[in-house]
């Protein structure tokens, strides 16, 4: 059973294992409320995932011990296990999908532990995993449905709860729900006034609709760029910790969730990957009830790949009128590229991108100009739009 | 005159404008020596500069006071100034050239200054607020020549003796040089045996060249991606300074800087500018001699504009090997492009571009294909060049 004690423990157990992240005031992020962000993302393996494996691991017996452990994951869960065993001088074998990416498997093995890459996705891990839990004696690490990983992620709140006064409201990512079981058990035990509020992305909105239908809900596929938080099913234990201490869910798109990974950059100078995010996606968007309210935010992982990144980066631009592609349908005669650049200059965009191609324009001798630009926001896209089309340019 | 206790009373008068920032490990950025980061891209405006104005401001006399401020400056220290304007409710002026970016401009007044726009470049900005110094008797905050500006700098010099023990080392950016100025005199007071490392940018070595030829040197253009270190002309006091506390000054290329944005934002989670990595760059360039030492590297900024945070980023994975471009000389005929793509999916490369132009080919026939590809390392990008040879390909 959970209980706060096992949270207390669990802080003291971890204290030469993890780091105590600082809650940061972030100014210009979310100008209603008071925001502070938690930022995991800052955690040693770069994600919160650490702290309830690393509480599980000291927690088993040393005959336990002494066999090692196995987990699967392809992400921050295998990062966790792995250095959470290799500080307690234990084995740690870590199942993947033969397809998971290089730098993971990497990632993995350079914090001690053994890969074991399984031919086919990741269900076929998590089964071999199982499997050689039977076989060999592993004991399992349940990246979110166990108590002493839940009690572990709970050590976050005791933080939180131990740096900041007269807190409103916590905002917390929900993947499998670990990390919001722990937050909200332990926040509703010690200062039941303060909301504790989740967060999922649209695409993958597996502890949403259970909660909302009142029974567990598999979802057949999940689709999101917040791919840490793209769980299929909740726990057992924490759909029924959801359930009874937290105040409320809200959905995010993708677009909000770049959004957010570009205002933390921006503002906070600070990395966060997709589901990192979402918590800070959800006040930006205004999803709860946090006018003129103190509100910390979850950052919960930071571990977002660069060629990702570039393009959350980029779609994050385009999403802020900070940079904008246009059609332009043209009769293919001298000087129209002249025209067109003269009129963008005029209004200050800065073109990054010309591509001319043959299509199914309107006359034989048309074609289609895809022109990119820096631009300063939607109203100056929308006065260089329509200065084109004042200049008799067709835009497509 | 500098002193000691400056700097120490300009630690208490800042308590209350700044962060004081905490270093962090930093793990797999320079595996041959013990860094540690001083994060002041985490400052509030995003960079140290604003611990020189906001003490330089604070030392003003209330005739002053009553006056104002003035400073040019399109970047981290027209906030600083701003901020700390602010904080002391006087006001400020900041002289810009009308070619500066909005979003400079507009991050100006936010912080609560008033924006003089000035026709031409950043000398007759420059000029323009002498000018107004003289007519309208605003005291003119320096960007770095001035005693009170660089005390307010060596607060990180304190904040570091303060959190760390058995320093070896530190390494810190110069552009005008009041940052290493503050932090070399400092430390050499109180911890004479810490060596004080500066480092410059190959595009803009104004320091660099003036301690090696022994007098003041004025460069006539500079040019890179550090922007808030490239000073064409050290001061007389920083000059003066860092020839008798700095212990060595290397230069670092623009390359290197990208490296090493790159490798804070993979590793740590963390923006920083061009400027603000070139003590971390020089760092894992192997630039000093460091191997086993306890080094604090200092990250003076993050104010990078995201659109050059994308570019860096695809230049930092093409310098790593883990982007590629080819260019490949075709013979047009059916199937090409089918033997290419098999031959680097067998290779495991991602495709990410393909783009084909006719050009000055050795056959009437030929083409070329421009093909960009994500690949794991340089041998990666080498194994699938030499696949490629091997089955025919001209690789041009």
């Amino acid at each position: 059973m959970l209980s706060l004690d096992k949270v207390f423990n669990a802080q003291t157990v971890l204290k030469n294992i993890i780091r105590e992240t600082n809650v940061v005031r972030a100014y210009g992020i979310a100008p209603d409320c008071e925001l502070y962000l938690k930022p995991e993302n800052l955690q040693i393996t770069g994600s919160f995932k650490v702290r309830g494996s690393a509480y599980k691991i000291a927690m088993l017996s040393e005959e336990e011990k002494k066999k090692g452990v196995i987990a699967c994951s392809a992400g921050n869960h295998a990062q966790g296990v792995a250095l959470a065993a290799t500080k307690n001088n234990i084995k740690s074998l870590i199942c993947l999908p033969d397809s998971a990416p290089i730098s993971k498997v990497e990632a993995t093995k350079g914090f001690g532990a053994e890969v074991c890459l399984v031919e086919g996705c990741y269900d076929d891990a998590h089964q071999k995993a199982l499997e050689l839990c039977n076989s060999e004696g592993y004991a399992f690490v349940h990246p979110f449905d166990d108590e002493n990983v839940i009690a572990g992620q709970g050590t976050i709140a005791l933080e939180i709860l131990n740096e900041l006064d007269d807190i409103d409201a916590i905002v917390v990512p929900i993947g499998g729900g670990g990390l919001i079981s722990g937050i909200a058990y332990t926040v509703k035990q010690i200062r039941p006034s303060i909301k504790v509020y989740g967060v999922q992305v649209a695409g993958a909105p597996s502890m949403y609709n259970s909660v909302k239908e009142g029974e567990i809900e598999c979802l057949s596929s999940v689709s999101t760029i917040a791919d840490g938080i793209a769980v299929k099913k909740p726990g057992e234990n924490t759909y029924a910790l959801v359930k009874e201490y937290v105040d409320e869910i809200a959905l995010v798109t993708d677009d909000e969730v770049a959004s957010a990974i570009l205002a933390l950059i921006e503002k906070q100078k600070m990395i966060a990957e997709g589901a990192g995010a979402t918590a800070v996606a959800a006040v930006m968007a205004g999803k709860f009830d946090l006018k003129g309210k103190r509100v910390v935010a979850i950052v919960s992982g930071g571990n977002i790949d660069v060629t990702s990144l570039s393009r959350v980066i980029d779609r994050g631009l385009l999403n802020s009128g900070r940079s904008t592609s246009m059609l332009i349908e043209l009769i293919d005669k001298p000087g129209q590229l002249k025209e067109i650049s003269r009129i963008i200059a005029d209004c200050g965009g800065n073109v990054t991108g010309v591509h001319y191609e043959k299509g199914n324009t309107e006359s034989v001798n048309g074609c289609f100009l895809r022109i990119q630009m820096e631009t300063r926001d939607y109203e100056h896209v929308n006065q260089i739009t329509k200065n084109l089309s004042d200049e008799g340019f067709k835009l497509v």
